[in-house]
């Protein structure tokens, strides 16, 4: 007998499971932020939710309670002031293993329906959630809606899909009969059963903390694992109401609640004790390079999928669209301020210049087309800072001013600071363009990330492409992209991404763009190069996370 | 238009994909080394082969050849002399990296339906692999037949099957096509292309060189990779055979042969090299905890699938089959020498003895009955000889004498030394049995490879069943074991295998021994306690040795 929230949602699941085998486009839920959509009350009501949390302490009922915290400073300059429980993490650990056992008692089908229950609550809640993405991360409001809510729910549903695929492989139960000639055969009763590898921790980061952090959590939690949430210091709340969600629907379904918890911490000792403790056999990481990095070498007791810096690139070889290719570029460089780990960072260009319908372009007009570009679209302020929301983190400023310095290359583009009459303390800039020669390896080799791009002069197309593939392959990129009427080069572009193992949009001129990757559809990183060991989502982001143990007898 | 071997090979993949999703038996070749199930030339025929092997150069026209190498020292002390080529790894590395365009250009359906006429032409090469097998590992001939080849042909093609069903759910292409309310759609055509993550590398083992080396072999082969196979230095024969085979079909279906070599060496830094280089991304390893750890521990830039040492153990409650338990038990540490990775070591029995239909069995009772039920099973010199085989390695005599010297326990039953009179100079012997308490862990608590066995004294069942599942979240093991009568101990056991991971066999006294697994429906190891880190073969196993890469753009 299914059990009965996997009946409830089925439409759900089923819709998920074509999406993920036939990858078009699909989606569970709606991304525009309307009342028809959500309900008449919906906006005034997730508004009120998200108030209602300001400048109080965040009760989640967690085991081990030590003492509160917060801190979370808004991009946008608003005083949050939320407290959130800090917990010893022995006690959530401890309390997440004795969970397990009922998590794995209802198996895979009861897993999979009350995931799908969380979900559908999350999304009830996208208004509420979005408000909290938008003021901890600088989003503008229409992606911190879209991003942080249903698109970030959507990525939760493919990665319990892709849980569910594979766990339904297993059958419960087989009867094993092999043939002994004239002898009656062997017969043998077998059981599976999943069962989750052990607690599972995931680590969100400071600008996507739904988007990035769903996917690992709906992936580890669906595979029968208890899930602690460590979020980014300055993004908690996202993750606090969404944890605060789980442990209702676990409870009100016989579940116990400290399945998933969320830790919070100002401690880096704590930190580290938790996701090196011997029974955290998975974690989740999204961020820089450094804490990545040690996350690989210091976890060797679990699993680690971590998506960690990149040097996205575009080839520009030639376009018969030049104005429809710079409009997609000046939206890509602005959105989010370029705080996207999708956001191209070096666009590299022949120092011969290219062919357009408009006739030739140096690289000089380029640069200048593209600079002019980005300044046209980001003319009207409502636009601005809709776009562009505010600056995350003062790393990130700081990396802004030395680029307006000139210190990584010739400034084509000066960054603006922009007044946003909302947010009086926002800190709010426009895209630094910078140009440099493919030698000056230093400047633009690393991520820089922010809206700080590159145009990078090469001696011509094919080297373009080659300085990509290396880019790709010693640096990583989560996204690739090639602009060439030629069919050759276009080629030539894709084998290159076959052997650095990236994602490639070619030619994009319109309303898609390189640094936007679609939940059911577009795989998010390819698991193939320094930029991530693990995509979002596939068999394999899920299928190590949990074990199969057998028994057998005869009969 | 799908692969013309595909075509001719889809019943037995079809086969082989209903095995894994329903796990009942089926098997694609015939475990009877009979003239009827093979051809009657066929025993002869491949005995032939065989011997025009002995003495001889095997040459497998690789790159980089440097000079040959040899050695291997046949367990029934039978003359070998082969010598194989032994070839720079640098250049094998990038013969594997070159060959990698044409084999990831035929897509899974061409890779699947090589794979399948390889499997096809090994199964016709069973007898030949068969003979190599028994003289190199000291297997009993039909165990060598069976085990070394259609058995380990279903597990390659088991791995096959995982490795297709993981790659087809990835579409070729797409129509991504997103409604934009009143304006036109959004249409995005997508191409989704698997590529392998590199160069494989397939580390043998002395005991059992086809049956642990094809899952790894195929499963990194069919999802896309080169691979390097590194044999045990005492087991080469079966492995170059199989890798001739396997050259020579690519070679006739247009691919470049180079996509698989063996690798030879007598030099140890070579090896290392090898296994570190980074254009290898996976490591298929079945050993010793020391060089496995090593692997693990060094091979940062590669997925390892180790398997490794372990205790597998037996709890012994109660019977109603105290005969046919002896039985069934005395088969399982005879077999091969006890020279199996899923042989029982430690077989638990409480203090106060056991109850059995033929009344009580005090402690010392069970230890005497199973030394009179091996004695008894292998009374005959024939079957002696049939079921024990040859002693692998000087090692394995050296623990012998060892533990027949009483320095691990008290012997409960001492080790005979039989003469082989076909093989005047193998070294066989008989199982030893020892006895110890529960509280001698230093004793009985490591892997003590080869027929040694410990009847370990525990408290109670209880504390029986809490020891097990110690030793096996500490220690690991590929099987355990459980007989009673009492179903509350059966489910205790059941319950403490779901958090050791152990796979568990429940009252076996018929024709299925614990040591035993069965490709398509036995998990070989869980992947979830120190024996090893992956299990044989599930999707787990396949679906993070391949990468999607996409493309899209507008139509």
């Amino acid at each position: 007998m299914p059990h009965p929230l996997l009946d409830k949602h089925r439409p759900l699941l089923d819709g998920a499971l074509n999406a993920i085998a036939t990858r078009g486009y699909w989606s569970a839920f709606n991304e525009m932020p309307s009342p028809k959509a959500y309900g008449e009350t919906a906006p005034a009501d997730g508004k009120a939710a998200f108030d209602a949390h300001l400048g109080q302490q965040f009760s989640l009922d967690q085991p081990g309670q030590t003492g509160w915290h917060g801190g979370e400073q808004s991009p946008y300059g608003v005083d949050l002031n939320v407290q959130y429980p800090v917990c010893a993490i022995e006690a959530l650990i401890a309390a997440g293993q004795q969970a397990m056992g009922g998590w794995q008692k209802i198996g895979a089908d009861g897993r999979t329906g009350i995931c799908l229950e969380i979900l559908d609550r999350l999304n009830r809640q996208s208004f509420e959630i979005a408000h909290a993405v938008m003021l901890t991360t600088g989003q503008g409001w229409m992606m911190a809606f879209q991003a942080g809510a249903p698109h970030a729910q959507d990525r939760g549903l493919e990665a319990v899909a892709y849980a569910y695929r594979e766990q339904a492989f297993v059958p419960a139960e087989t009867i094993w009969e092999k043939p002994q000639g004239k002898n009656p055969p062997l017969v043998m009763k077998k059981h599976f059963e999943v069962v989750g590898r052990g607690v599972g921790v995931v680590v969100g980061c400071g600008t996507f903390p739904t988007w990035n952090t769903y996917p690992g959590l709906f992936a580890a939690l669906a595979t029968g694992n208890a899930v602690i949430v460590k979020p980014h210091s300055n993004a908690i709340l996202p993750a606090a109401i969404t944890v605060r969600s789980i442990r209702a629907v676990l409870a009100e379904n016989g579940i116990d609640p400290n399945l998933v918890t969320l830790a919070v911490t100002n401690d880096r000792a704590a930190t580290q004790q938790l996701v090196t403790h011997p029974a955290v056999k998975s974690v989740d990481f999204t961020g820089g390079n450094v804490f990545g990095q040690w996350l690989i070498d210091n976890c060797r007791q679990a699993q680690v999928y971590a998506e960690l810096a990149g040097v996205n690139n575009i080839v520009i070889d030639s376009t018969d669209s030049y104005r429809k290719m710079l409009g997609n570029l000046a939206f890509t460089l602005s959105l989010y301020s370029g705080q996207m780990c999708t956001t191209s960072q070096a666009i590299l260009v022949p120092a011969g210049g290219i062919e357009t319908e408009d006739g030739h372009k140096s690289y000089d007009e380029v640069c200048a087309d593209l600079a002019k570009a980005v300044t046209g679209f980001l003319a009207k302020p409502e636009v601005a800072h809709a776009v562009l929301g505010a600056i995350q983190s003062a790393d990130t400023l700081k990396r802004v001013e030395e680029a307006a310095s000139g210190r990584f290359g010739t400034v084509v583009l000066a960054p603006q600071k922009l007044e946003n009459p909302e947010f009086p303390r926002a800190e709010v800039r426009t895209p630094v363009l910078l140009a440099c020669d493919a030698g000056e390896e230093a400047k633009y080799m690393e991520e820089r990330f922010g809206p700080i791009s590159f145009i990078v002069k090469v001696a011509d197309t094919a080297a373009a492409i080659a300085l990509s593939e290396r880019i790709i392959a010693t640096h990583g990129a989560l996204t690739a992209g090639v602009y060439s009427t030629k069919p050759e080069v276009i080629e030539a572009m894709t084998e290159a991404t076959w052997r650095s193992k990236v994602a490639l949009s070619i030619n994009l001129t319109g309303g898609v763009f390189v640094n936007q990757s679609a939940a059911y559809s577009d795989y998010h990183g390819t698991g193939g190069n320094p930029s991530a060991n693990a995509s979002y989502a596939d068999s394999a982001f899920v299928a190590n996370r949990f074990r199969v143990v057998q028994r057998r007898y005869h009969v």
